[in-house]
């Protein structure tokens, strides 16, 4: 590249190489959790622990700071790409950078033990035995927001937060949030009210051959635009979306009784898996040419899942492949009954089966909690109680037990404070993000209706994916749908499609 | 450990993460041959390359050098295997520190790049296409032989042949292979007429569904003993066994219209590895720890494969199997039909296809000419007309093209010279374990008759998968059948099978 400094090109090659061995580790990643034998754990931890190990190594090698600093002196002479890619490498640096080895190492070893604890804890419905561990994870992640804190001049949930989402803070979560918990509960009582008085679902009867619900997930990502040559469909125990942008690797699981769960699933990782393809290709080894961050993520996976697969376009495209997939006649298959068997509203205590509606509820709650837990507000033996102390106060439910309740979700365990808002702030993206896309595609419903995604992924690829991280999460919101994150859209996307 | 020196402790955990490293590299080329969808090709050899790089920069460090020496200054203070460990470290430093680094990429590049090239050559039956590519392989192998010549003060094809069969050499081989040429022929005359003689083949008609195919293989695979909790059975263009000790990933190809090739196929990989899953579990991320080369690698294959599954003990134990996978009946199904099928002798063509007799005057001609390319006594362009002359003679055979002749090979173009006569050395080993097993386990026949693998599973274990590379392969030898590698056994087993 003529004209590149030559600080930046030598950062270029580092990177490239934290690139590859990042890319290794995602796909051993994928490995361990959709095909690895048991016994092959101990061995693959040790692969993974090392492969990270040296990429921590490469990263905050005492050179990597001397060419930033010099990059940067020299920045005139870089385009916009390479500028906003100098700019991750420089944050990467000093995510890790921030945080002292030692540090690093036993938050990474106490988390190991936790989540394997927890596994146990859940199974068996035994808070008590997770408080200690869960106490100690706790208390190193504060250690670390404290660190980042001062390296990044953030408050220390800020910290912990601009890791998952960079740029984004309590100021911007707080109004959004209040908003919303402003909102939902009386929209919630209507919706509910309505759906009362609806005809009753039929719920079709199984069982499905995971076979031919492996099939029809196919045939619908292959409309979608799903690029098999760089990608595949496999079955783990937990969906995700994993591998690289040139080797996307996504997984879903199969039930018999129920095909809609595999269904919806494999659409949502599908939109994770589009937004991976179509991130700039010539930018696969840099930092810059990553996803945005995980808000931005979980809006491309809930615009395919939520905004677009649950809608009466789509399954008027969708519904007859499903009908001869499985055989499906009558009542039960009937387009309005499975509409309504899709936009079923319940508040539930687990969050990872609650519909649209309900799941920010379950996310306000996780917020508020960990923010608590971080501040030393809320001690980690006290969880329980406010844990079901919320859950009544916002979806007017009380847990049964703590299986059903502070012990569901891996996140604290693994020591990821920070993490929830995202899952939120990713509705909301979605949601302003669909309704822009479908003002400046005025023929959207009828190529939905026919099967038809090109516009679609085309004013995606153009207006989110190719972006990559070439400018921030707000600049590419507010450039694709010309306002910053807002819950306007949200809320009329919710009374559109549960209250008209 | 008491009593360990602190260099030979520092090694073992530099040798353990470089077999960390290792075995995510072993993880990830199965994942290439067995999954990887084709667009995911390029980000993985960067992959590749970056693990490659990082474990060579590992391995040649400046600082292993010391701590090699200072270990072995100590030694005294080490146990037996952690003395042989610390010899296969050293021999590991010598082959990576032997060649210049730049050598080392030069003759990469060129391998990845003739590899390349002689796909399409094949395909296409052009040497002439192959033949520049090829040169420069060959020169850059000299190059890096004669570099490995001084280090090890070997002759340069000692030197490359002790990378896949450490402490072999041309001295061990020659006289093994003189009298291999000496006896085949006039044998292989005996044997067809033979088989001329004996009743047509009628050869079973499929299709064989692949499913069932797989099921039989892993049916069998379960019998021998494999333990699926360390290892997976999958497909791949070509057959290998991968992976780690661990995590043995074993593949076959099925074929609709055949099943005795992947049925054959499984059960040569199983072989492989049972080995692997057999080596000592408590040295498992060190040298040590490791099969000890290519001939006692292959050596298992054929064991199980050639030994033991064509025989007719074997087949009254798979052959009901057999049979009530594919609803077989009739005169195709008889055991003495299906024995005389997988036991036709017939020179051909094509190494990979030969049976158990001819395979030898395969090996022995490449090994001939890979002698005279490395040595320069024959040049490139005139290796089909040697191959040709060398068919005739050996086979009586000659081939019809280069693609059936000097194209068939990727050996070469990969800048494998040295490799070739392992497999031989391996048929000879199998043969003369096989002999003593049988000797000291008078009831085994019997046992294979009924399915039971259990004895002859411990004593492989116990004479030569646990010792791992804790001896060399002629004390391996010699210690589990009692006289050093010879030709007897393997005659012996040819007569016995083919002429009785």
């Amino acid at each position: 590249m003529t004209g590149v400094g030559s600080a930046y090109a030598t950062l270029e090659k580092r990177f490239a190489r934290l690139s590859a061995i990042g890319g290794a580790s995602a796909i051993l990643q994928w490995d361990s959790a959709a095909i690895m034998p048991e016994g092959g754990s101990e061995a693959r931890a040790e692969q993974m622990a090392a492969l990270g190990l040296i990429s921590h190594e490469l990263l905050t090698d005492a050179a990597v700071g001397d060419l930033l600093d010099k990059a940067e002196a020299d920045a005139a002479s870089l385009n916009d790409w390479q500028r906003a890619n100098l700019q991750e490498m420089r944050l990467r640096w000093r995510h890790a950078t921030a945080v002292p080895a030692d540090l690093v190492e036993a938050h990474s070893r106490a988390t190991s033990r936790c989540e394997m604890t927890w596994r146990k804890a859940r199974e068996e419905d035994d808070f008590a035995s997770l408080s200690p561990s869960l106490t100690e994870v706790v208390r190193l992640t504060q250690e670390i927001a404290a660190a980042k804190s001062a390296a990044f001049d953030l408050s220390p949930y800020d910290a912990l937060l601009s890791e998952y989402e960079p740029g984004c803070s309590r100021a911007d979560i707080d109004p959004l949030f209040a908003d919303l918990e402003a909102f939902l509960p009386d929209f919630l009582a209507e919706v509910r009210e309505r759906q009362a008085a609806a005809p009753q679902i039929i719920t079709p009867e199984g069982p499905f051959d995971p076979a031919i619900q492996k099939e029809l997930g196919l045939d619908l990502m292959t409309a979608l635009g799903f690029d098999f040559n760089h990608g595949r469909l496999d079955v783990s125990h937990h969906p995700f979306t994993g591998g690289i942008p040139d080797d996307v690797r996504l997984t879903t699981r199969y039930r018999q009784d129920d095909f809609t769960e595999s269904l919806m699933g494999i659409l949502h990782e599908t939109g994770h898996a589009l937004y991976e393809q179509g991130l700039p290709k010539e930018w696969r080894s840099q930092p810059v040419g990553l996803a945005r961050g995980m808000a931005l993520h979980e809006s491309q996976s809930l615009l395919i899942e939520m905004q677009l697969s649950r809608g009466p376009e789509f399954l008027s495209f969708a519904l007859p492949k499903i009908r001869k997939a499985f055989g499906g006649t009558g009542p039960a298959w009937d387009q309005e009954n499975l509409l309504r068997l899709y936009l079923k509203v319940e508040p539930g205590f687990i969050r990872v089966d609650a519909d649209e509606v309900t799941y920010p509820l379950h996310v306000i709650l996780r917020y508020r909690l960990e923010k608590a837990l971080l501040s030393g507000d809320l001690q980690v033996p006290d969880l329980p109680g406010a844990w079901n102390e919320g859950m009544k106060t916002l979806l007017g439910l009380t847990p049964p037990n703590d299986r059903f309740g502070c012990l569901q979700d891996i996140h604290w365990p693994g020591g990821a404070i920070g993490y929830f808002p995202t899952y939120t702030l990713g509705a909301l993206s979605a949601a302003q993000i669909f309704a822009s896309m479908s003002e400046a595609l005025p023929d959207l419903s009828t190529q939905v209706r026919a099967g038809d995604f090109t516009a679609m992924m085309d004013w995606l690829r153009a207006n989110v994916h190719s972006l990559g991280s070439s400018k921030s999460t707000a600049e590419i919101l507010t450039q694709a749908t010309g306002s910053p994150l807002g819950t306007d859209a949200f809320k009329r996307h919710l009374k559109a499609r549960y209250l008209s």
